[in-house]
């Protein structure tokens, strides 16, 4: 019984081991197979590692049924012959007998790979059967139960224990007991390990993911947690990396924004949320497949290639690196949409009224932007949605065409044409192509893929896919196709923690999807019919950072020409405040209407004078205002702009607090404005902050009076401080609110207190002040302020008043309206 | 016979009065009919506006006799009946009676409108034939005679003249002559104008076009010149600023950067040069089609349109801006191509010996970037060829594809969906769609025309253009076709000189097309077999201003994957120089070493120090250089490195003589280096230039002393000059070649003659220094260099040497191998 033979690579016992219980009496086999196979293990105990239990909880559930127990057994098969033993507990609430009954019915459709023999394949799946049991996990007492179950057999058996792996394929509620019943009761003592699964959703926004991996936290190691995405195991996306390491010669050079046009990361469902209302109305389409699956697809996309791509460590590292780079979503970065019978479909599931119409986005498009020197301009475009015409999965990078090509279209050859479209896609699956599938154009390279694993992919005359003929590819898919979860399961038995999702990278996940979340929530989608019906009603177009449906009003037959904005759907509100133009609106609005007016100054000043003269104040709300600028206004007349600053701090430019850097992180970086058109102020001259004998301000002065035409800006641009600051001019403090000179030190009543400024008559001589003032926050001074005369020294801001300019306010409704 | 009759809306004599005059002996017809032409204008006096003249130079030649008589013909049948008399003159060098027989030949072939019976064409080229006459101009006095002939004609018929048009079909070598002669001898008494039509090439440069309009410009006013360019008078050529003024609406928010992905101005033939290589082995394909006809086209595309289109003045004024705006042409902005059966054809027709090979180019592609906020980035692609797959010319404006189509491809409505191509072509003639149109894409809007003289095009199944099949586009063309010169003679007799070439855009044309011909003049063009069989090999690409055949070697037949070259590409020669380390090989493989190098040692000081301290000098080999670095080395730690000047010119930062300009414009506009970590050199303070009593040089000195560790750089990168200079360090002048000082005020023998410099001790305290060393004009200096010791005060080079760093020599084979 010490002979085995290999079994196709795998360690099975011979037929006669198994002949060898079988006159045995049905209970006492049992035992007997399970001594056997123990006793097996013993006897070659210098070859095993240990005795490995895997507890599924939730063993009855669908999951399970459909995905785990056939992963576990594809788990056992690949592995029981390397030296493990296993043993395998399906838990649940329901009691033993049925519990068992329900699973040993779930075992009964497991199935074998296709190279194994119809009576081989009883032989493995009794194996397996044999090793597997059913227990009722409810209590403490029951973990405890369990724990001694299987430190007794282990000792019974003579072996040692490697691991244990728990795997939570139950709803998030169950979570914690559970988790404190295994940390408290259940933990394999020193020397093994712990792993518990953990399936989705973590978590229904930063928040909440938060207090859920907190609380998870205080259970486990990070270590010892494996956040499944069951997309990081489907064999197309698991080859993202690998691909890209393996043709990393070739895409070295093309892997970027000067050769990439777009990346479009889609998965499109035919089905809808019919049956599962309870849980979809309360995700959407968003957190249900965007916020996790496409997004784990980008960053495999999008991130640097570590030099070793199996190292986890480095995977995951640079994985987070990605989510770093990250440019924030706003409202405008999605569109939504919704399929005409949801509503309907919850108001019978959930009991609603008729009067119910849900909010819940079946459909979404997001368009996604990665700040850094490799992607920096090029769109990604995720899309997701249910009651579609196809069900498909892929992502899809699109070279940019930058050729020529001399010959009419007729004498093209796919593979030499760089007119053709270029494009490498990882096809999920299903789709008109109907399997996983890596696809290379000819005109591209030939790819190199693991020829083991990996074959090309027979021509299918007819058969086109993104624009051209099958036979227009490079073509590969797997050689035998893998379930996700079976790709999982073994990872997670090999620590191979990079197909698994972090608590870093999930909190970084949900940092970057949050925002977007709430800004959406009151946002009604789009309807939509289902399947091909909805004909180019969601279709999208993106321009400036912004996405938006083609059609802009559904009924609107004949789709316009352009994209932005128009000045017509601003809803503005104008009025006047302290006897000058306000204009107020919602805060995205406001800042647009701001940054349109801006430009219109600068483009005028430009044509007039050839320059212009903008100075500029620090703070958080010119940041929204400088991305706005950077990202939304191609026509800015940045090569003849002179950029001042209103105010700094007296820190090193470097510092993170200085104004300058907020100016250089959101607007310099991405705009071109010659260098010797940029003007910090000097606060630190001679290693030192705004020393008086340096003359910093003097200095400044002297640049303004040589530059700018009667020291008269075409445009400032202030705040206003809960104290009625502005610039860096406050109340109580003389410096700067009347007098002659141009630049001064003051002082602030918050750290950094070393202030430089522009004065209150060098303002005053602009041609154009504008003030920003936004947020709740500043609801009350707003309210004062509309009512004091003029008062610089309690309120600077009463001061700004342009001699011969003009002063406009810009104010959202939060702090104009409260 | 003073009734008339109107034919088809022309004023022509009626049958009786032809018939009054056919009893009359030969002579004597002619004459009366002469008479009675005259003596019709003489009675109708009221209505007439005067004697037109229309004197043909060159009138048995073949343009005469190909279009200029059909032409003249045209214009007699449009305006005779509108209130003008004329009298046509057929001119040569050729003897009276032999001149006849010719010109009596070409004007047999005449022929009339479509709509015009035989019989009645018969009639009025009769009328024609009447009006005109052959006349020898040789001399002076022919020219005299001519005036003194007109004048009695017109004095003797009681006409008033309105005025003359010399159109001048004669080689240009006879410009000069002609144009005195009618200068001197010819021009029409005062109140009647002079028209002088001039027939390209108009010089051969700028500085032979200079010439020859100098010369013009002593005989003519510049209103009096109309050069054509045929291609203005295509119907579809002339109808692009009437489409863009017509569809100003939807065109206005389309026709920029944002929406136009690129523009191609393409003219393909397929006859070849056979029996015009005396004219063409001297002129070549730029000349010939580009500088002339493609570059006009570009700018109607390209020019701001005027608010009113008709106006010649503003049309011209906005054309001369668009060439101003134009980018400046690089060798790298060029490919040239030779069908391969030219350089034989050249022998034979040009006498040449077996041995001879031509390098004048019958195919070229350019890339053209017009650097406005309207267009900057949109590549405009002029390319045109003898020797093709096909005959055909048009403009292609194809807009971007910013859309994403949620169904799949089988679903897609051309009308509606916007991921569809979207272009607007103006299709010149020819091509598979064999005449003149104008197409639109459905999905981009259905444009206005005047319905009057365009009409929607039929479909016809099975024909695609561009990409689509002809259903996709809104499709027009002209009711009637006419020729080009038929509407430029016109054109000419309206005074609508929007037509025609100002002397100011020929040699704004020329100053743009000079330099690229200049240096391309050396440059051998690919051979390309003639027709479809050139399959792939004259495809280009262009990528960073640069364009290049999209396979780089004709020879090599599987593309590569892109354009960068890869480092196993490199033919890199590994060698000593002054006993320090050389690289040395092709200039791309060259800079792009050192760029890898440079990027190496970057990432090394980064990883080690936190920071990278960059010290870089000026001229045109490192532009080079800083665009490698801008467009392929995307894991360059700019956010950490800090950047220096090697030396400076004591111009203001902004000059374009400035060094830190070149590095503005090449790098720092393409990279993210924070501002604060940028250190152009001080020579501009107090608004003056390198004063020493501001003490630029210290300054500069003192930041070095305090950012950089014992002043010592991480890399310098120095050039080399033919008199041995390095940095702004110059034989024979102490400044920095020794002492004390970091940074020094050097005088330079060239101008600007005063410079900033690091002096020699600074230099040497460097970690790594690299001289790059590139063009065959530095061959002898490098030779010298390579053999002489340590001699600054004669070669300031020689002295560079860092003291405990390490100094390696970039030299391309041109500077190095001769």
């Amino acid at each position: 019984m010490r002979k085995m033979q290999r079994g196709r690579g795998r360690l099975v016992p011979s037929v006669q081991e198994q002949w060898a219980v079988s006159w045995l009496p049905g209970s006492w086999k049992m035992l007997t197979v399970a001594v056997c196979v123990t006793l097996l293990g013993y006897l070659q105990a210098q070859e095993l590692q240990g005795h490995v239990s895997i507890i599924l909880l939730g063993a009855t559930g669908d999951l399970a049924k459909k995905y785990l127990w056939q992963g576990l057994f594809q788990l056992y098969l690949d592995e029981a012959g390397k030296g493990h033993s296993f043993s395998f507990h399906g838990a649940a609430l329901t009691a033993p007998k049925q519990g068992q009954e329900l699973m040993t019915k779930a075992l009964e459709s497991l199935s074998c790979p296709q190279d194994v023999t119809p009576s081989r394949c009883v032989e493995l799946k009794g194996q397996f059967l044999r090793l597997s049991q059913y227990r009722q996990l409810k209590t403490a007492e029951d973990y405890q139960t369990l724990s001694k179950d299987i430190e007794a057999q282990v000792q019974q058996e003579g072996l040692r224990e490697a691991g244990r792996i728990f795997y939570f394929s139950v709803p998030p509620f169950a979570y914690a007991d559970i988790a404190r019943n295994i940390n408290s009761s259940c933990r394999p003592g020193p020397g093994a390990w712990l792993r518990v699964v953990l399936e989705k959703p973590f978590g229904h926004d930063h928040l909440s993911a938060q207090q859920l991996a907190t609380e998870l936290g205080s259970f486990f190691q990070e270590e010892e947690m494996y956040r499944v995405d069951h997309y990081l195991g489907k064999q197309v996306v698991a080859q993202i990396l690998p691909f890209r390491d393996q043709n990393r010669q070739v895409l070295d050079g093309l892997w970027n924004r000067h050769h990439v046009e777009r990346v479009e990361v889609i998965m499109k469902e035919t089905v809808d949320a019919e049956g599962r209302a309870s849980f979809y109305e309360e995700y959407g389409v968003i957190r249900d497949t965007l916020q996790n699956h496409l997004t784990e697809i980008l960053t495999l996309v999008a991130m640097e290639l570590p030099p070793n791509v199996s190292s986890s460590e480095a995977v995951l590292r640079h994985k987070l690196q990605a989510f770093q780079a990250l440019r924030g979503l706003q409202k405008g970065s999605a569109v939504l949409g919704q399929y005409q019978t949801y509503s309907g479909q919850v108001r019978r599931e959930l009991q609603k009224p008729d009067s119910f119409h849900s909010l819940t986005p079946t459909f979404a498009a997001v368009l996604v932007h990665v700040d850094n020197l490799r992607w920096e301009g090029v769109p990604f475009i995720l899309m997701s949605g249910k009651a579609l015409d196809e069900r498909v999965g892929y992502v899809r990078v699109l070279f940019k065409n930058r050729a020529f090509c001399v010959q009419s279209e007729r004498h093209w050859a796919s593979e030499r044409c760089q007119c053709l479209p270029r494009q490498i896609i990882f096809h999920i699956g299903h789709g008109e192509l109907g399997h996983p599938a890596i696809l290379v154009s000819r005109n591209l390279f030939r790819p190199s893929l693991p020829t083991q694993t990996w074959r090309e992919v027979q021509d299918r005359p007819g058969l086109r896919l993104f624009g051209r003929p099958l036979s227009d590819y490079y073509a590969y898919s797997p050689v035998g196709e893998q379930d996700a979860y079976s790709i999982l399961l073994s990872h997670i038995f090999h620590r191979r923690k990079e197909s698994f999702i972090t608590t870093e990278n999930l909190l970084a996940s949900w940092v970057f999807w949050t925002p977007l979340l709430d800004s959406l929530a009151r946002e009604a989608p789009r309807l939509y019919p289902a399947g091909a019906e909805s004909g180019h009603l969601l279709d999208f177009e993106f321009s400036g950072g912004q996405l938006f449906f083609s059609q802009q009003h559904p009924e609107q037959l004949v789709p316009g020409p352009g994209s932005a904005p128009r000045p017509s759907d601003f809803q503005v509100l104008r009025a006047t405040y302290r006897e000058s133009p306000l204009v107020s609106a919602w805060p995205e609005e406001l800042i647009s209407k701001l940054a349109e007016d801006i430009e219109a100054t600068a483009v005028q000043a430009v044509r007039r004078f050839g320059k212009f003269h903008l100075a500029l104040s620090g703070g958080s709300s010119p940041i929204a205002l400088f991305q706005q600028l950077a990202t939304g206004h191609f026509g800015f007349p940045w090569a003849h702009t002179h950029l001042w600053l209103a105010d700094e701090r007296c820190v090193p430019l470097s510092d993170p607090e200085s104004n300058f850097q907020g100016l250089q992180a959101h607007l310099l970086q991405h705009v071109r404005v010659p260098y010797y058109n940029i003007h910090p102020m000097p606060v630190h001259l001679h290693q030192r902050l705004c020393a008086e004998e340096d003359q910093g301000a003097q200095t400044y002065a002297r640049e303004i009076s040589a530059l700018v035409t009667n020291s008269s800006f075409d445009l400032v641009l202030l705040g206003m401080g809960t104290d009625g600051h502005t610039a860096s001019l406050f109340p109580q403090s003389p410096a700067g609110l009347d007098g002659e000179q141009l630049v001064v030190l003051t002082e602030s009543p918050l750290r950094p207190h070393q202030r430089m400024s522009l004065s209150l008559p060098l303002i005053n001589r602009a041609k154009k002040v504008a003030v920003l003032v936004m947020g709740r926050r500043k609801r009350e001074i707003a309210m004062l302020v509309s009512r004091v005369g003029h008062e610089p020294k309690k309120w600077p801001i009463s001061g700004v008043l342009p001699r011969s300019g003009q002063l406009v306010w810009y104010m959202d409704f939060e702090a104009f309206l409260g």
